[in-house]
């Protein structure tokens, strides 16, 4: 064990191992841990907690920055761990029992849970597990590789476990700008106004009285399962470079765009890839996870700053950043998700907000997160904190699933995450849809023309002809608004 | 004609006939006027432009702050002015010309119109017609009950007209806040951290040598239509102010409140006019219209300050609030749109925003806007730039409507403006659902408990029940999720 890694050595005498620390966790409780996006998440204790929960009764509420690597959420809901779950998660084992209503999952703005936390609005943790590079000589917690929840858990919760992981590199520290916003109703102005600006602390203030357990880990971060581009997202990204080169040219954006935030999953990631290509320089970053094409446009010299709450790198790229991490550590930082993603700091910065959509309609409703309206895929994640505020809000997705038996593009969503009034730009690999300034028939002529796949045109065309001739600001026809969801359910298919 | 209210005498020969005035507006023109919740608009010069329509082609953009008053949408409408129109209207000729697709109508959320203006993503308006009380030595324009876009508006237009209204008080001067955010990418925090601070100048500063024409006029505002509260407004009052008074005792809202935003419209009128017989004292709004709820709460000596975008008075409170001007002046302030709905602001103050409603559903998801998913009413408004940041996100209706042939409780909204990720609060005469914290399902029962009335009780139970036993996350029946609207539609009440 690395005791040198708790630097404050008064605490040498809680580190214990995960089993015993589990004892702090009791039935009942509401616990928040550190994660996002599958990295930096406490690893040993929710698992010591899994294996536990086999022999006696054990069911928390559970609340992290976003997703947890490592299988932790699959193994927490196989041993019936969660009665509750916040505010975002990608875990298939977890999703099922979400779905079977035997899991009670609250989907919410990443940005959201701790203000809600820190007004009475939700019930405040009982205690926190936050992994840590180190524990300063004041007791601070220094993250590992997110931010995520973890500083207002551990500032909220009476009691903290400290999850020491020696996998990551003890010079992770200084990486972190830790920043928390002053209390209601003397709120002042969040003082960021640059991407690389620092208004925090390296490490998480807390009472180091409040540690009640340190536990060593060496378990890695997962990797992530981005996929490398395929034919359609790099038609996608090829589309809206061109789209980014002719705004520049048009004197509406700023030659290097402005800074830059990409969603989760492979095509947001595909599309930062694609400006490996452009001519774009000096870019820069505004985001919440750093993908591997953070570290690919920094190499390719196009990236001059990116801000993240998070670094979730595949198995190709991990070793090869964090073996070299002096060459990219004094153009990164990582905040926590309340200020990554905050509202106040999208709209002040002008934000191009990048992400992904299940499926979108003819009015430009996007829906992020319920396959065919009830069953949940992930949750809306930062979509909305940035797509509402956003300089443009951009939503990417292929025109097309399985095989074709799904056209992402539909006459009405089944859900709706992000309405008309938040997104301005659509894009599939069929051609991009610019709605900026456009009544809702307008903007359905555009995504019909340039965003629908060839075998579903004529067939939404008709909807559309058919609902105009009904009439309406937004004309729907409701007795069929869902058929091609039931023909799906029904037939397989939604063609016609 | 008031020469003195023109304090740059060369801008004197400027004065001209509205007729006159309209020679500057030409066909094809983008135009932004000056209005917001039928107070302050510009009233001479549409006149003349409606008029004059009738003999020559004449179309035009119309950006405005918000509604019109004077029955001008409806003149616009009807001389065939408006080819385009945004960001809200409330008028009932305008609406069906609207639901016709003959005017295309942009509605967005009100704080955003400017933004975009700004960043290039909608048409600058060629001109600006602007109402005043005023025009100070420098040539800058002192708007009168409103102060809406007026100002960006005025800032952007290569040409501005101003309509001096005698009909306003002179000294209305001194009420107005006008501050302009900085340009991207250096744009600083808002100054603003209490809803009675100033932070701008009190009138627009523009460059007078754009001033190309000013018409007096003397014809006042519209009063408001709001109606005296009724039984089912009052019991939605007395929900909220029971669950305010729970809140407090629980230490989870401050004594008084913080601050308050109430929409347009009767009911969330009544609500305020509720606060006038609670136990709350020291209360303070920051909202967009001040309706006659606010002069009542100052007289009772419940309300220490109001900051707004308008004021719009019934006929009941009209004169006796402007005749006493004096006594509220120093406890009220008038700030642009984009400033008085600032998502920075909203969530830095941490605003209790409550609107109406037309329908919500099973899951807590608010249509604003389009009955049965397809007929504009109004538009969105403020009410999703105050829900997405409030501390508190209240949205109330009344349970059913049109003598109960409509249910304003349904299984699925025909129109998503506010996802389940914005309402924390709902309520209705039957009750209050306080959804924080829950998931689909948990939501779905409080809503079903405490809301819905009782015609309509067991027939969404049985739609729920259904749903559940099909599954997901958010559990529906597509296939029969708008069946209450067809129902509607065809047999002319919701009703089983
Ligand atoms: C929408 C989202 C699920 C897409 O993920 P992705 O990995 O980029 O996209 P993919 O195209 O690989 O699609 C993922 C799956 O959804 C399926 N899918 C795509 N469109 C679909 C549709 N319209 N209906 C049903 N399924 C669909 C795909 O077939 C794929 O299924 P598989 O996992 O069985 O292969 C993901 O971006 C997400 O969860 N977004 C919401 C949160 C968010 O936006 N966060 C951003 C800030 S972090
Ligand atoms: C929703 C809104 C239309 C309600 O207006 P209101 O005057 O408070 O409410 P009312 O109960 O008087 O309803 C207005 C009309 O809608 C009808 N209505 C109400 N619920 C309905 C429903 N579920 N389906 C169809 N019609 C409905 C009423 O019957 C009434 O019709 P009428 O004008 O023919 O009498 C109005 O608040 C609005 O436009 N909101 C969106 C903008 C906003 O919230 N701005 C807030 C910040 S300014």
């Amino acid at each position: 064990m690395q005791f040198d890694r708790i630097r404050l050595s008064a605490l040498h005498q809680k580190v214990m191992s995960a089993e015993q620390a589990t004892d702090f966790i009791k039935d009942g409780m509401t616990v928040g841990m550190s994660g996002f996006t599958r990295a930096g998440e406490a690893k040993a204790v929710p698992q010591a907690l899994a294996h536990k929960a086999k022999t006696q009764p054990l069911k928390i509420s559970l609340m992290t920055g976003a997703s947890l690597g490592n299988d932790l959420d699959k193994a927490l809901t196989e041993a019936g761990v969660l009665a509750r779950r916040m505010p975002f998660q990608v875990d298939s084992t977890l999703r099922k029992a979400i779905n079977n209503g035997e899991v009670m999952f609250i989907d919410q703005h990443l940005s959201e849970t701790v203000e809600q936390l820190r007004n009475h609005q939700l019930k405040l943790p009982d205690i926190a597990v936050i992994e840590a590079v180190a524990i300063t000589e004041q007791g601070h917690i220094v993250p590992s590789t997110s931010v995520g929840n973890s500083a207002s858990f551990a500032i909220f919760a009476k009691q903290v476990i400290v999850e020491i992981n020696t996998s990551h590199r003890a010079d992770l520290e200084g990486l972190h700008d830790v920043y928390i916003p002053t209390y209601r109703p003397s709120r002042t102005p969040l003082p960021l106004v640059k991407v690389d600006d620092r208004i925090g602390s390296a490490a998480i203030p807390i009472d180091p009285a409040k540690i009640v357990a340190i536990v060593f880990t060496e378990q890695p971060d997962s990797y992530s399962t981005v996929s490398v581009p395929d034919e359609e997202t790099q038609a996608i990204a090829s589309h809206l470079v061109r789209f980014f080169e002719q705004e520049v040219q048009a004197g509406n954006l700023a030659k290097n765009l402005g800074p830059l935030q990409a969603g989760i999953g492979n095509i947001a990631n595909a599309v930062m890839m694609g400006l490996l290509h452009s001519s774009f320089e000096h870019l820069t970053m505004y985001s919440e996870v750093l993908q591997d094409s953070t570290f690919d446009l920094f190499d390719a010299g196009k990236l001059d700053f990116a801000s993240g709450s998070s670094i979730t790198l595949s198995e190709r790229r991990n070793a090869e950043v964090f073996s070299q991490l002096e060459k990219y550590k004094n153009k990164l930082v990582l905040r926590p998700q309340e200020i990554s993603n905050h509202p106040e700091l999208v709209r002040r910065l002008g934000i191009i907000a990048i992400n992904t959509a299940l499926e979108f309609d003819l009015y430009g409703n996007v829906n992020s997160t319920h396959v065919c309206g009830t069953q949940m895929m992930n949750g809306i994640g930062g979509s909305g904190d940035f797509a509402r505020n956003a300089h443009l809000a951009i939503f990417v997705t292929k025109s097309i699933a399985k095989n074709g038996a799904i056209s992402s593009v539909v006459p009405m969503v089944s859900h709706v995450d992000h309405t008309e009034h938040d997104v301005d730009i659509l894009v599939t690999e069929q051609g991009l849809a610019d709605l900026r300034g456009l009544a809702p028939r307008e903007r359905a002529k555009v995504i019909i023309e340039h965003c629908v796949h060839p075998d579903y045109k004529a067939q939404l065309q008709d909807y559309f002809d058919r609902a105009c001739h009904k009439g309406g600001h937004t004309p729907h026809l409701l007795a069929e608004a869902f058929s091609w969801h039931l023909r799906l359910e029904q037939l397989g298919s939604m063609k016609r």
